[in-house]
């Protein structure tokens, strides 16, 4: 695409409100000016950091220097919002409370979407709560609440970045692809149709899916002592990696870790372990580099995928659920930065920094997902998109800030051409509308088979609890 | 020391034959060459590296281009050997018996030193044995049934690099610097008076020695993805990295981990767990920067140190006995090497890459014992060799590589000294005489006292099986 190539999408017609600036709002409002027109006096940024001051005034764009917190955001957000029909709130912040923001902006007319089912602070690092209630299932349990209580209405599109977001629409391209290649014919199903796409998975015979993703983007200079690098929210990261481990669980696994725990209301479509996501090791597969460990650290989309496809026979019993669950190979400066994490007993570095394109040298998020269990064994899909290709493509952000930038730019898409749909996930989108919206930044979209299982080269040395009879079962996933 | 005023240790009337020639024989030959008399016409390199092949030849040296092997070792060094009364054997190899080239080394006079009880090749790896039989227990265990048939005699050291060897030395001044900052008022045992060194240890209070290490050298270049990059030799790692897990067994331990072996056989010193030691990570803790994960690789100081401070009663039942293990950070590019090993099955990458002192910008390696258990909580006694400093004190090797090359000069000029000792471990050696002439290499010698213990910031939110009684509790030690 050149710069006059760039298609204009649609127009926002009302205040833009984005809420933090962050690593990946920097790299979302270039994506907006670039596809919406809209009037720019009425863009406005909340973020309280002092170093980005200067930047948004030279772009003569407003800010709004504060922290909203939950006795503030009343205030500083109903002006805003207020007769703002049309507009859009874009939510990329930490520690806002998303379905308070977004319950606000309903009310409003204005559309919403953020990347992740945000809690006020306090939630993440709450010692007095027990570990469910630091879970994601619950945040999630918020979200459906609020969409219960009021279904249909203006759009809000809850956890809408690369994951969770974009992968589900990969789930489905996937199962696409795979009843093709496996030369199944399928009448696909629509959009709405969730029962028919959970259908499709069962008689695909999928077994699970791994949000597989590996992050081989390389610093150029070796990381110090005492901080944590990473290649997007540092302080995000650090929140998740602590919640418990959290996967879809799936009907066919015949064996649980001991110290699992289920969840009493719901959809009951998940469970979690008493341990911490980024510091629970899977086996997973990557194209670029094959086998390897992925961090099973909890994510909205390891919950809504395995939720969205559950089928139920006619007594509501659970017929067919997938395990799903984050597979996540960080960049090797986040890997060295948990293991100085956690070997300073958990307590995190002092100095926390996002790594931007120009620090990095080279290297690719691959991200995609793994879809195991069936006839042809395993089948990834995903985007290969290289520090390099990201740098042709947008401006401020690396490889892994682009996938999420682009696909808050499908949602902001398909929201404002389905602006009355109420609260939906990503699961629930047209997902062909949106990846041919994203696909123009994901570099290389493509599908992988392998005959690669978590059993390979096992047992080796050493006693391993492992079912050989079923290499797909979490049992031989986990790493113990 | 300037060139002119390195003092010469000793003359050594006879040949020097030098099996392997990787990292550390490169490194220990500048500091032969600097520290003893000989007849440079009888130094011989024996390595079958074709890469090394140009610079011997330069330098003038011998080079026997083969592999030492069961079937050809005796041909192959008898001849030098023979008529060698007065020479040294300096072992730097892997894949060759230590204790088959003992022995002949012994039979004709010829002084012996090692790193490491090394067997024959298939030892590591071999998938038949059980466990039991890939233990460092074990192959000490050749050792000591070779020094019990034969005692006295030339002396040949076993095991005399850094860890194990230097180590040992600084377990006995760190016991002597702990009775003194006590206030405790003692005798120093004599180098030959093993029971009075244990019973020190019993009196002081120490409940067990970590061989805490943490290697900060890093690499001017990100590493590349499939190589595996260490400061030292990758194959010994790896080889000692995927032997079980073991460690010297306390008699203050109230716990063991289920999948804990004992031995039935010899001094019962040593336990050692299902697992790799590679991949068994504990709690410990260095001077620069404190509290960190080291990894619990099986190393002979771990069995040997135990088996040396027992104190046993009148009915010879172990009284006290310490537990002692490796607590091992490499540097953070082999951290990364391990976590692409294991989550590649444990398949060693292909491409395997020793960082030489020009390739590393900076770090250093800080190796030390940690005593702990007693009033005093814990003391770190070790050192803090920087990279900068192994550049200037002498050529060809970083931080690591030095304090192990000073720790077989050391041992060398001891062996001098004492030609006829038989076989001995650094444990049986004079520790002042040999920190005497190793301290010039070391840069910082130095103890360091923590209030650090492994119940810091525990428990966390998650449940965590601990001992709050007794900190230093393996239990509390071992990450589960």
């Amino acid at each position: 695409m050149t710069e006059a190539a760039y298609p204009i999408y649609g127009e926002i017609n009302g205040p833009i409100i984005m809420i933090g600036f962050g690593s990946i709002g920097r790299g979302t409002l270039p994506l907006i000016e670039r596809h919406f027109t809209f009037d720019r006096t009425k863009l406005v940024v909340i973020d309280p950091r002092e170093d980005i001051a200067d930047d948004l005034a030279e772009k003569g764009i407003r800010h709004i220097r504060t922290h909203l917190t939950k006795d503030n955001y009343k205030d500083v957000m109903t002006p805003l919002v207020e007769g703002g029909k049309g507009g859009f709130c874009v939510n990329l912040s930490v520690d806002a409370s998303s379905v308070d923001l977004m319950k606000l902006c309903r009310k409003h007319d204005v559309l919403y979407i953020d990347t992740v089912v945000e809690p006020w602070p306090g939630f993440y690092f709450d010692d007095k709560a027990d570990n469910s209630a630091r879970t994601n299932y619950r945040l999630r349990q918020t979200m459906l609440k609020a969409k219960e209580k009021h279904p249909g209405g203006t759009t809000a599109i809850s956890t809408c970045g690369a994951n969770p977001g974009m992968v589900s629409w990969f789930v489905k391209q996937a199962l696409v692809n795979l009843a093709s290649d496996m030369g199944v014919e399928i009448e696909e199903p629509r959009t709405g149709d969730r029962e028919g796409w959970a259908k499709l998975m069962q008689t695909l015979g999928v077994k699970g899916v791994h949000v597989a993703e590996r992050d081989t983007q390389r610093a150029r200079e070796p990381k110090p002592f005492g901080t944590f690098w990473n290649t997007w929210s540092v302080e995000g990261f650090i929140a998740e990696g602590l919640q418990p481990a959290e996967l879809g669980w799936g009907s066919h696994e015949t064996w649980k870790p001991k110290n699992a725990r289920k969840h009493k209301k719901g959809s009951k479509a998940a469970i979690y372990l008493e341990q911490p996501g980024a510091d629970t090791r899977v086996r997973t597969w990557c194209p670029t580099h094959g086998a390897q460990y992925g961090l099973l650290v909890t994510h909205n989309e390891a919950i809504s995928i395995a939720d969205y496809f559950t089928v139920r026979d006619e007594d509501d019993k659970v017929a067919f659920r997938p395990t799903c669950h984050y597979a996540y190979h960080p960049c090797n400066d986040a890997v060295l930065s948990l293991y100085e994490m956690f070997g300073n007993g958990g307590q995190a570095q002092a100095v926390q920094h996002v790594l931007t394109e120009d620090e990095l040298v080279d290297g690719a998020d691959e991200l995609g997902v793994l879809l195991y269990g069936h006839e042809k064994n395993a089948y990834w899909y995903g985007s290969r998109l290289t520090l390099e290709q990201a740098r042709k493509l947008a401006p401020n952000q690396n490889a892994t800030g682009l996938q999420v930038s682009s696909a808050v730019l499908a949602g902001m898409v398909w929201a404002l051409e389905n602006p009355d749909v109420g609260i939906v996930e990503a699961d629930e989108m047209d997902y062909r509308r949106c990846l041919e919206i994203q696909k123009p930044y994901l570099g290389p979209v493509e599908g992988h088979y392998t005959d690669w299982t978590p059993l390979d080269g096992r047992p080796g040395f050493f006693p391993d609890d492992i079912d050989k009879d079923d290499p797909w079962q979490f049992r031989n996933i986990l790493v113990r």
